[in-house]
C-alpha cells in the first residue's frame, strides 16, 4: 500500500463541468456513490476524500469494487477539492458537512449533502432536532439552510436544477412522503392522524460497527427503535407542511429488518372522501408520477416488495382503501442506500449539471 | 422405512389423564407440539396422525427429532383415536378440524383446536371470513362454535380449564391483542381508529412448498401482503369488541419479514386522556399482567425483538407514549409458532389437566 | 391479464441478426436472460417461451423487470421461433432442451443451452450420469453432442465464437475448473487426489417450490448434499482430464448455504513442486487471465467473498500455499446464476455475434 | 441502572458442591453458560464477573434473559470468587485466563477455561501458535499447561471427573476431531493427506462489534478466512497425533456462513482399505459412540444441517465413501456455541461434579 504518494492519480481536469469530488468515500453512502458514479457516462471522479483511509489505495480497500485510476484517498481540504473538482458529494457524519460546506460554495463548486445538515430551512430546528451535533460544532449558517434545497428529486426538480447546494432527504422521509405527498397536496386525507409503519434493512445504520448491526445479533429478528421522536419525524412533517399549507404532525414509528438493503413505508391516514376507492387513488398517485419512469405505480392488490427496488434508484408505490374503515394505505419501497441516500444524491446531480435525471441509474434490480 | 407395520409403536394407556394424540404432526404447528411435548413431565405423547406420511416411522421423517418409541404416523380416525388419547391436539388446514371435532367430543375426549375453525362464536361469521372453505366443508356444528372457547389463555384462563374443546388463536390476534385489551378494557384508549401494523417471519406461512416462501424469494426483501381484509382482522375484533363492549374496528395490515420465527405487532391508538404518561401506560399492563410470569413488560425505551422471545412462550410487550400527538404506541413481540400457535395450545392443555399452565414451556431464549 | 392476444408485441424483424429468443423465461435463468438483456446495447428480445405461463403478460408476472414491449410469453414452436429470432436461449429442465435443439438448428438458428443436456461430448456419458431424464426422453443426437461447444468461455473462445450451438457449463464445474485448470494443463499439480468443496446459495436449486428450499428450512443452516456423485463431479472431470491429458477423478462435494445467490469453491490440491509459493501459484493465475477483465486474481492473502461478485460475471480468485504440506488451496467465487448461468450464456452469446465477450455484464457489484 | 450497590444479590451458600461462578458473563459464551446454568437442576450461579459491564445489574443488560436474583456484574477478584463458588467458568479472550487460573486453583476451586490457554501441553506449543497473546501476558505455568485436562469430553471422561483444570476445546476442533478420531485411532484411514473444510455462523466470532461481523457486510455472501495457519489447525492436529500415536499434519480452512449458530466440518481422508463401505464406516462410528445419547450417527445418505443440532449440545456425524476414488467423507454438525464452547463446557462440569454428563442441556432442537 502506497501512502507516501501524495499526488492523486486520478483523472486530470477537463473543460466539461463534470469533475466530481466525493467526500466520506469508503462510508455506504460513499461506496454507492462512487458504484454509480465509476461507469457514469457523463461524469467523472476525480477526488476522493476521506478520514481513516487516508493515504490509502481505493483498490487496496475495495478489491470488489476496483477504479482504474486506484485513486488514493486524500483529505478534505477544501482549497484542493476546488481545483480538481466541479461537484462535491458529501457523504459525512451529521454536523460534519457544515464544516465544509461554505468554503466549498465560495470556491465555486456545487455541492450535494447527503447529511441532514442542511435539510431544514431553519438552523434553529436542526440545532433543536440534532442537539447533540449542534452542541458540538458552532454553526452560523443561517442563510444556508435557507438557500439549500431539499432534495426529493420529484418535488423540487426546478429549484435542484439551479441550485448550489441540494440537501438530500432522509431515507425514511424519501419513502414516506413519495406516496403521502399528493393525497395531502389535493387536500384528499385528513392532516390529523396520520401514522407511519417504517421498516429498514441493517446498511441504514452505516459501515461502522456496533453491536446491535452485527449479523448474530440482528439476524432472525424484527424490532421496533427510536420509537416516538425519531429525527426523521420532523423532516417529514416540514415538507409535508409545506405542501399541504397546514401544520401536519406525523406519528413515525421505524423497525430493523434482518436484511442488508431495502426500506418498506406502510402510511395510515383517513379519507376525506369516504367514497374515494383504491382505484380513484391509485389515479391520484399516476397522474402525479405519470412522467416519472423511476416511480412505479403498481396496480392495486398488488404490494411491493423492497427487493423489487434493491439496487435501483426506483420508488415502488401502491395504494389500498378500507372502504369499511374510511382509511387509506400507502405503501412505498425503495433501496434505502440508492433512492433512500446516494442514489437520489446522483439523481439530483444530474439535474444541476442540465442531464437526464436518471442518467447512470439502475431501473430494474437482479432479481432474486 | 418400514410402512408395513399398522399397529403403533408409541407408549401404552395409563390410568392417569395424560395420553395426547397430535393430528397434523408433520407441519410445523404439529412439529412444535412434539417438541413441547416430547419432554414434558406431564403429557405422553400416544399418537401421531397424519396425512401424506400415513405409514411412516416418525424418526425416518424427523432425524432432528427423534422420539425414543419411533412412532409410526396413522390415519387420524376418531375411534382408535379415542381409544389411544384424553387430548388431542389438532394442528390441520382450516376446515378440517370441524370434520373430526364432533366425532372426538362425543367419545369424550378434549380438543385443542390450532386452525380458525372454532374461534368466531359464530358459525356464519366463520362462513363469512373463510368463504372458500365453508363452500368445501359443510358444516352444522352452530352449537359447538358458541361452546369452543377462544384461548387467549391471559384473558379466558377458567373457562379453559373446563373447557371441551378450546380454539386458539391466529399468531397476530395473540400479539396485537394482549396489548391492546388492557386499554381497550379500561377505556383509555379511543374504540375508532386503532392501527395494527404486524410483522411476521416466514413460518407463519407454513411447511407447504410456495414460491413466495423459498429463501431465495423471501429473503433480503419486506413485503406487506393481505392489506385491508386479512381474516385475522375480523379475529382481532371479535374479542376487542366483546371485551370493550363496543362495536371495534381495526385496521390490520400484516408484513412477510426475512426470519424463520417471530412476530412483532406495533399498534397505534389515541389516548382518552391525554396527559397519559408512557409510565402510567405501563403501570396498566404491569398490574393487568403481574401474575403472568410469560408476559413480560419491559421498562419504557426499551423496545421487543423478536429474538428475545424465540422459542419461548413468551409475550414481551412495551409502551410508548406521544405527548404531541395525544396518540400511544404498544409493541408485542411473541414466537409465532410457540405462543402464537403450538406453545398457546400447550398452555390451554395445561390448564384443562389442571397444571400449572406454564408446565413444560420455555421462559428464555438461547441468545442469539 | 390479457391471456386472448396471441400475437407477440415484441420488436418486429431487422436485418442485423441480434434477435434473440429466450424459452423458459419465467425460472431463475430465464429470468436473469431478461435481464441482461433488457438493455442489451446489441441484442434486442423478439420472443419468450414458457410452459405453464403461455398467455401471460410478462409485466403482470414480474412487475419489478418491466419490459417496454410488455410481451405475451408463448409456446415454444420452432417454426415460430425460427422467424422471429436469430439466437436461442434455452433455459429448461434437463433432457427438455434436446427435444428442441435439433430443430432449431435445422431452421438456421444459433443456440445457448443453459442446460446438461450437451454437456458431454458422449451421448451416453449424458444417458449414464442423466438416466432418469435419459429414461424419459428418447435422444439420439449422438453428433450433436459432439459438435456442441462446452460454453466455459475463456477456455474455449474460438470455438463458441463459430460454434451453432454452445452447451453452458454448470455452475460448480465454472467455478471449480477456473482455478483449477491453469494448474492441470502446466502440470504442477498431482493429478490424483483432487478434493473439491463447494458452497452454493440456494436460488441454485431454482424457482420451482421444494420444501428443503423454504426460507423457514434453509436458513440459519448449512448442510451437504449430493456427497459422493453429485452429477456435476462427471462434468468436472471430463474438462480437467481433456486439458490435462490425463484421466482426472476428483471428490466434490457441494453444501447448500443459507443465501440467495453466490457460489464459492474451494480446491485442494497436492503441488508437484513444494518449493512453489503461493506467490508464485498467484502468477501463474495471472498469467493464464491477463487479457480477461472479468477474471480477477486476488492478492495473496485475500481470500474471495461471494458478495463481491455478485450480479456481476466476475470470477474472483484466490491461491493460498502451504509449504508445510505441499498443498495448495484455490478459491474462487461467483455468482451462480450470472458466470454460473445466465451471464456466462450472454458472454458465449457476445462472441458467437462477434462483440466483445463483456458487453452488456456488470463488471462490479452493488456493496453491500 | 443501579450501579452503586457493592453486594451481590446472588444466591447464598449452601453445603453442597455446587455452586458457580461465570467469568466473561456478558459475551456470547458467557450468554450462553448463564442460559445453561439458570435452570439447571444442580448447579446454582453465584458469582458473575466482568469487565466493560462491572456493576451494571444482569437484567437491565439481558432483559431477554432475566435471572430472578438480578445479580450485579462484578469485578473479577479471585479472593471473592474463592468464597461465592465452587467452580468457575471462564469465558475471555485469550491469555487472560492464564492470568486468573493460578490462583484460583490454589484456593480450591476447580475451572472449566473456554479459551486456548490450556488447550496445549507444551506451553512453549502455546507462545508459538498464540504469538500475540503470548508477547502480552508473562505466562510461566508449564506444570498447569501439563496438568490441564483437554475437554473433548467423548475422548477423556474419566480424567475430566477428577480434573482441576479443564481446557475445553474450541469450535473447529470439536467438530473435526468426533468424526475424525474413531478412524485414525483403529488406523482406518491414511495419516497423510487429510483436509478439513469447515463453515460457521457468525456467532463464533464473538459479540465485540467488527466491521466484517455487521450483517450488512456478512450476510449474503460465504468467505474463506485464515487460509493456511488458522490457529485450530495445531490444537487439531495435537489431539489426532495422540490418538493415532502418529505425527498428523490436516490442511484445515474455515469459511464464514451467513447465519449465527452452527457449525459444520467437512473431513476427507483417503481409506487404507479400499473395501471398507459407507455402512462399514459408520458401523465404526457407531460403535464408539453408542453409548453417547448426544452424539448421533446419521444414517447413510441421510446429511447433517447445522439446523438440526441448533441449541443442543449434540454432535450429528454421518460417512460417506467414494469407492471409485477411495476417499472417505466424513460430516460432522454442531452448534458451535453449545458443543463447540458454552454447552460443552458445562458437559464437562457435570462430570466434574459426578452428575450425568448430559444433565441440564438439550437434546433436541426447536425446528425450523
Amino acid at each position: 500500500m502506497n501512502t507516501t504518494t501524495s499526488k492523486s492519480s486520478l483523472e486530470p481536469q477537463n473543460s466539461l463541468k463534470n469533475r466530481v469530488a466525493i467526500i466520506g468515500a469508503s462510508g455506504y453512502g460513499g461506496i454507492q456513490s462512487v458504484s454509480l458514479l465509476k461507469d457514469h457516462p457523463y461524469f467523472k471522479l476525480t477526488f476522493l476524500g476521506g478520514n481513516s483511509s487516508v493515504g490509502k489505495r481505493w483498490n487496496n480497500l475495495f478489491p470488489f469494487l476496483r477504479l482504474n485510476s486506484d485513486p488514493i484517498i486524500e483529505n478534505a481540504e477544501t482549497e484542493i477539492i476546488s481545483k480538481k473538482a466541479d461537484y462535491v458529494i458529501l457523504s459525512l457524519p451529521n454536523g460534519l458537512a457544515s464544516q465544509l460546506v461554505p468554503s466549498l460554495l465560495e470556491r465555486g463548486l456545487r455541492v450535494i449533502d447527503l447529511s441532514a445538515d442542511y435539510r431544514y430551512r431553519s438552523l434553529d430546528k436542526w440545532c433543536e432536532v440534532y442537539v447533540n451535533e449542534a452542541s458540538k460544532w458552532n454553526r452560523k449558517d443561517h442563510d444556508l439552510c435557507q438557500e439549500a434545497v431539499y432534495g426529493l428529486t420529484e418535488w423540487h426538480t426546478s429549484n435542484i436544477s439551479k441550485a448550489r447546494i441540494v440537501s438530500c432527504p432522509g431515507c425514511f422521509p424519501t419513502a414516506s412522503l413519495l406516496p403521502l405527498l399528493p393525497f395531502l397536496k389535493q387536500g384528499l386525507i385528513e392532516y390529523e392522524g396520520i401514522i407511519i409503519d417504517a421498516k429498514t434493512g441493517t446498511s441504514g445504520g452505516g459501515r461502522t460497527p456496533k453491536e446491535s448491526m452485527l449479523l448474530s445479533e440482528s439476524s432472525e429478528s424484527i424490532s421496533p427503535y427510536g420509537v416516538v421522536g425519531h429525527r426523521h419525524t420532523s423532516e417529514i412533517e416540514q415538507l409535508a407542511s409545506e405542501i399541504s399549507g397546514q401544520n401536519i404532525q406525523v406519528q413515525f414509528t421505524p423497525h430493523l429488518v434482518p436484511m442488508v438493503r431495502g426500506l418498506l413505508s406502510t402510511v395510515y391516514g383517513r379519507l376525506r372522501d369516504p367514497g374515494l376507492t383504491a382505484e380513484d387513488s391509485r389515479t391520484v398517485l399516476e397522474t402525479v408520477y405519470r412522467n416519472q419512469p423511476h416511480i412505479d405505480i403498481l396496480p392495486v392488490g398488488v404490494y411491493p416488495a423492497t427487493k423489487w427496488v434493491r439496487q435501483t434508484n426506483k420508488a415502488m408505490l401502491s395504494v389500498q382503501v378500507d372502504q369499511r374503515t374510511g382509511r387509506i394505505v400507502l405503501m412505498s419501497a425503495i433501496d434505502n442506500l440508492i433512492k433512500g441516500q446516494a442514489g437520489q444524491g446522483i439523481q439530483n446531480l444530474n439535474l444541476m449539471a442540465g442531464l437526464e435525471q436518471y442518467t447512470g441509474l439502475l431501473s430494474s434490480t437482479f432479481y432474486p
